[in-house]
């Protein structure tokens, strides 16, 4: 029996979780958003919501482990056997799970220069983490694995393929656990695997992927997470002149401009929250900035989830998933009224009724599904080890 | 009568033109493709196709006039009353036809900085025109003044209010005097003025536009006209991320960033030409580059069309025009043949019939119709003079 501790650490919110087996023993969520910070829902409720000081979310993991031993110990578990923490950093090497070795952490510090606003949170997380379980053995689950499988096409841009190869400027995706994890559900909701399904993940961070049959064929991220869409204080797909006008403008250095992107822009820059449900609300009250940050949004969004049925040269099934896509009817609504074109047809009030839940959304006539779907990353994170998702050259040290 | 001298600087391709009133009475056009220059189909075909040197390229303006001046001679007609310039200039400023008086050019010169590659040029052609022709009005006609009419949430980007504003961050668009030209001309093919249109326009440049009821409401094309698409040598659209890697690695300020984007990236990088034809060549020879590069072109224009269909909620004609979509069956086929799920039915026999002239291409019961549509840039930019298109500001000076 594996004793297995879950660390899914991202921009703006930290979940820890004790498995044994397939099991979920305990969970614990920090989040900030706008600045403040809280523990969310765990596993009990008994701290839901506590606001945290910023040295208590920076240790976080300190807490969570100190509750996963408790409940080690109440439990009668064995200890911690593996540790499987979420990697989304970009390059060929990070699309795939495996054990983190030496070798794994050498090419981690080689990535810190190109990519720090992923590598050098997630090597300080790796090093806490091994302290706190020395004994355990160490696993990444890649979020970008999932879209390995896209073709040249979708993964290429319009660069010298030489320059393509050395710097590896592909697209290499994210959130691809949840969007696994949503895609593998789907079934138990319509009753069948659809052909060509599009999921559109909208939560701290956003993603529309097109999946033929199971498998990726396309993703709206591109090289890094910062790409895509205009959520939380990233800017999303920005004009390569627009980006250079902001250096020249900024007197930005390129590590600099890509934390300006990362940091001060998206629907908080634009509107003063990242938080969509305190958006919607702006919105009530007439705020115009929050309307406008919204507008972007959606229209962003719709023309992904169009551009998106060009891989698939149609569309069965649309799929929402992430915490916002699944608790916000509203912003469910924002994104499928303009894409009837699509034969994409919403029941207005069964959409109102799906709220933190999985339902279909669309009409009993609509061509295309619409379906609601939680997805769960963490069990997503902790099959990686328990059900053997490392890849085969990684399989036999983790068995 | 007036007489009026026509200048269409691009980036690899200048041409110019006399007109009498609304009568193209002579025209030169010279191109530059793969490093090679020459002059092609002057009106009465006798220097089609003549090599030229570098210098006699950089020089063409001094030619076509000398051309233009045998021509007012021997037709008898007035001396040059007007010039008229193309002009695609990122910025508010330059999103109107209007006549190039001496805070023009200070409009020019400020933006000099910020977009050297489209104002240096320009700026160089205007300054030549005006000394041979000291005695004429010169104007502007603007290749992004049809753009004007986009929406905030398709002209904007992630980034915050304030700083849209001071940098002019929107999507300007390109090839507004074609994609007009074409749309206007829609009419006399199908029989009415489609609703719903988007215009795919390749030439030296590609863009997607999408149109209701004649006014623009999206576009492809970002800030700057080398956005967008892989084309040529430019890069089109790239991920911040990736830019900003590649600026590490060459060690690129952003002024050379975006030289080395628009003139060392594209399907010339990718295949070794930037001739459409050459390419199509290429790819019957099995050149797995060339395979690469087209796909890639032709995949992002599939996905751009679908994405265009958001603005528009539908789409009822899809309007090909520039020169390599006008001549080439094959790449319309290429693109289409993936769009069955958007409506797109193409009639194959029809298609290769259509090379170089108007005509419809689609089944007779395809729901969107696909037209095929040469646009007459140099008479819409001898038309924003001629037929008084001049913002109203500016109509007085040029009556």
């Amino acid at each position: 029996m594996a004793t297995t501790f879950i660390v899914n650490v991202q921009k703006d919110s930290k979940e820890y979780a004790l498995f044994s087996d397939g099991v979920c023993v305990s969970k614990t969520h920090f989040t900030r958003v706008d600045g403040e910070c809280s523990l969310r829902d765990s596993i009990d409720g008994a701290q839901s919501g506590k606001v945290l000081s910023q040295s208590e979310y920076e240790n976080a993991v300190t807490y969570a482990a100190a509750d996963a031993s408790s409940s080690i110990k109440k439990s009668r578990l064995p200890e911690v056997t593996y540790v499987v923490i979420r990697v989304a950093v970009p390059g060929n090497f990070f699309q795939q799970h495996q054990q983190i070795t030496p070798d794994y952490r050498a090419e981690l510090e080689k990535s810190a220069d190109s990519a720090p606003l992923q590598v050098v949170p997630l090597m300080r997380e790796i090093k806490a983490v091994s302290s706190i379980f020395p004994q355990a053995q160490m696993h990444a689950a890649s979020d970008t694995a999932f879209y390995a499988t896209l073709s040249a096409a979708a993964r290429e841009s319009g660069i010298s393929s030489e320059l393509t190869k050395t710097l590896e400027v592909y697209r290499f995706g994210i959130n691809g656990l949840a969007t696994a994890s949503a895609s593998a559900r789907v079934h138990r909701v319509i009753g069948r695997d659809p052909e060509k399904s599009i999921v559109c993940h909208i939560g701290e961070t956003v993603s529309v992927s097109a999946v033929s049959n199971g498998t990726a064929v396309d993703t709206s991220v591109g090289l890094s997470p910062a790409s895509g869409f205009p959520i939380g204080s990233q800017a999303g797909d920005i004009d390569a002149a627009a980006l250079l006008k902001i250096m020249r403008h900024k007197n930005l250095r390129p590590t600099e401009a890509e934390l300006y992107l990362d940091s001060s822009c998206g629907v908080r820059a634009m509107a003063g929250t990242s938080d969509l449900h305190v958006l919607l609300k702006k919105i009530s009250q007439n705020d115009g900035h929050a309307s406008h940050a919204l507008e972007l949004l959606v229209y962003k969004i719709q023309q992904s989830i169009a551009a998106s049925t060009v891989s698939l040269e149609g569309l069965d099934v649309l799929i929402f998933t992430g915490t916002a896509a699944v608790r916000s009817p509203e912003l469910r609504f924002e994104i499928l009224k303009k894409l009837k074109h699509l034969n994409i047809l919403i029941h207005e009030e069964r959409n109102n009724m799906v709220i933190g839940k999985d339902g279909v959304i669309s009409q009993r006539n609509s061509p295309v599904k619409v379906v609601v779907l939680k997805s769960d990353e963490i069990s997503e994170i902790n099959a990686v080890v328990n059900q053997n998702k490392l890849t085969e050259a990684h399989k036999t040290s983790a068995a």
